[in-house]
């Protein structure tokens, strides 16, 4: 199908970002979750920042220190034999490579704004900024729903209790009112519906478990989008398929007449990150009417492939205009892009390759 | 303290349960729930059946085919390099000894009742048997709070999905109301708050994290018992304590004159489970304001420290009688004991033992 990436690609990278900790570079812009807001279309940025290595050997682990109110880092020796190193991503234990200890930078979410979609300014602070025990090690790929002139955010908090996701509720992207954790650990890629659909709220979340289960989309139902309920699985990882590792929620979904649209990102065992597509029943989304069995966005250009981590496509948001989606994306875990598609589009490419095995 | 244990324990063991299934036997009847109802006591023990090998090196694991409604098998064979078989109550891969990928037996609820708390008799049919996807590898350790004439059965539903916690309500014991998963994978050990604290109720659950996080006891806070938001970490293991392995909350939550009264089971890293206690503040439970430093029931009688998976106490549920609180918990993976002891005992051991380090 026809993507049209924005030539002014990749639209935001670290080095357009000054970083807001003395002492720390930018690795990361990117995982952008997508607002429009008056007249502008804001990206509520993941921004990482890395803590710069005194010398050769050190790797340096930030963390918030919630008591204290600051950020503060932890120094490991590079040869030291209890770790593993070789993510560059964050610092394991070597007994434990499936998990992690700390992670080697700190996210936030930061905003950029832009009149035209193509040019963005950042602002100067972070608008969403560790503030409680569930966020030390950050928070990160925030995700953003409109309803009327409330605008909903979801996003990780990481931490050493774990991996939650939080809601928080604004207005006016200057200040907001916290939700508290709205789903326990280890949870990710939280999107939530833009409207009731039979007198329930609903969400997609993303289940990591530890003794048995894969890394599958679920769906969720709520009376007020902050108390959940009624878990079940929806997109499950399909085998010899592009989303054989995991799959996660990427946009909010997108109301078709032929049903609720699902932009999600699905991985390969080796980490290879694209956009798939699902449709989910208007009425019902617990039933998915089709699902692609080729993505619809896979990582070929030079800003996608390459990076902090390469080959990484991974959409947290859209604006739609008429038949017009404009998506932007994180690329290679390092920078944000921008494509147009047309729903039509879409829906064909979703009726020519669907398939629902789970 | 004082615990007095029942000159007829084991109360029930697996000798004294029927299988339901042909070709099957019983290898538990433990981590039974409580419930007074009538002028009975119940137990909702979680019955374990194992599929009987057809010779020496076959190793059986069942699952309910949801489809077909019945109980299917599937067999390895012990000597197969790709599985390993040493922990008797999984199959795992050899490459992931820290999930499973079967079972090998399959659980469901089924209900022994008794006029004097000591002698039991087996209903021949079980209470809840699987009957959906999420609860295709067992439903198990169901634990049950009363309000008014209804009662709130909590149960972990074991399934290739995941492990869930689903709820349950009934008035009889006979029929029930499925609620759904109220709690995504992977979590268990979800006990209910017997009324609502601050127009709240609140449930404590224990999510099993994959890259970071303890296994840890967690507050959630619900406007219906069904939907579940703001999660906390609330109980967390220790460090070189008895519960420096994972916890996970035993019995519903008793009031009490000083607080909540919380029986949590601790293990050690090497999986030896004793019983706890915490008080939380009655007005607001995420406080807590004791924790014991020394179990109150440790596995030393022969029950308790051999059978199927040994040295475990691991109750469900408690009958409170004034100041006496009846306590039925698991032993061994296998049986089923009681025993009594004060309330207020319980208090001064926490009184004198609690130390409040997470």
């Amino acid at each position: 199908m026809n993507i049209y990436r924005y030539e002014e690609n990749p639209l935001i990278t670290p080095l357009d970002v000054v970083p807001y900790h003395d002492g720390y570079e930018v690795i990361g812009a990117f995982n952008g979750g997508v607002a429009k807001y008056g007249d502008e279309t804001l990206l509520l940025l993941r921004v990482a920042e890395k803590p710069i290595a005194e010398h050769e050997n050190e790797v340096v682990a930030p963390y918030f220190n919630v008591k204290e109110q600051k950020l503060e880092r932890v120094s490991f020796d590079k040869n030291d034999p209890t770790y593993n190193f070789d993510d560059p991503r964050m610092i394991r234990h070597k007994d434990n490579l499936g998990g992690f200890i700390y992670l080697t930078s700190i996210s936030y979410i930061r905003i950029a704004r832009s009149k035209d979609g193509h040019n963005f300014t950042l602002d100067k602070e972070p608008f969403l900024y560790p503030f409680n025990e569930y966020q030390t090690f950050g928070i990160e790929d925030a995700r953003v729903m409109q309803m009327e002139d409330t605008y909903y955010i979801t996003f990780s908090a990481v931490s050493e209790c774990g991996v939650a996701d939080a809601l928080v509720t604004t207005k006016d992207f200057k200040t907001y009112d916290y939700k508290g954790n709205i789903f326990a650990p280890e949870n990710k890629d939280v999107l939530l519906f833009p409207e009731k659909i039979n007198d329930k709220y609903y969400a997609l979340h993303r289940p990591s478990a530890k003794n048995i289960g894969e890394l599958d989309i679920w769906l969720a139902s709520s009376p007020d989008l902050v108390n959940w309920g009624d878990h079940k699985r929806l997109i499950g990882v399909r085998q010899n398929s592009y989303d054989d590792g995991r799959v996660g929620g990427g946009c909010t979904p997108i109301k078709t007449e032929a049903g609720w649209l699902i932009l999600y990102h699905g991985a390969t065992k080796k980490h290879r990150y694209v956009m798939g597509a699902a449709l989910l029943d208007l009425n019902d989304p617990s039933v998915v009417l089709k699902r692609t069995t080729e993505p619809f966005l896979e990582p070929v250009a030079e800003y996608e492939k390459n990076g902090f981590f390469g080959d990484v496509v991974f959409a947290c948001g859209t604006v739609q205009e008429g038949d017009t989606l404009k998506m932007y994306y994180g690329v290679a875990d390092t920078s944000m892009a921008g494509c147009e598609m047309k729903i039509s589009d879409l829906l064909h490419h979703l009726e020519r390759t669907s398939c629902l095995t789970k």
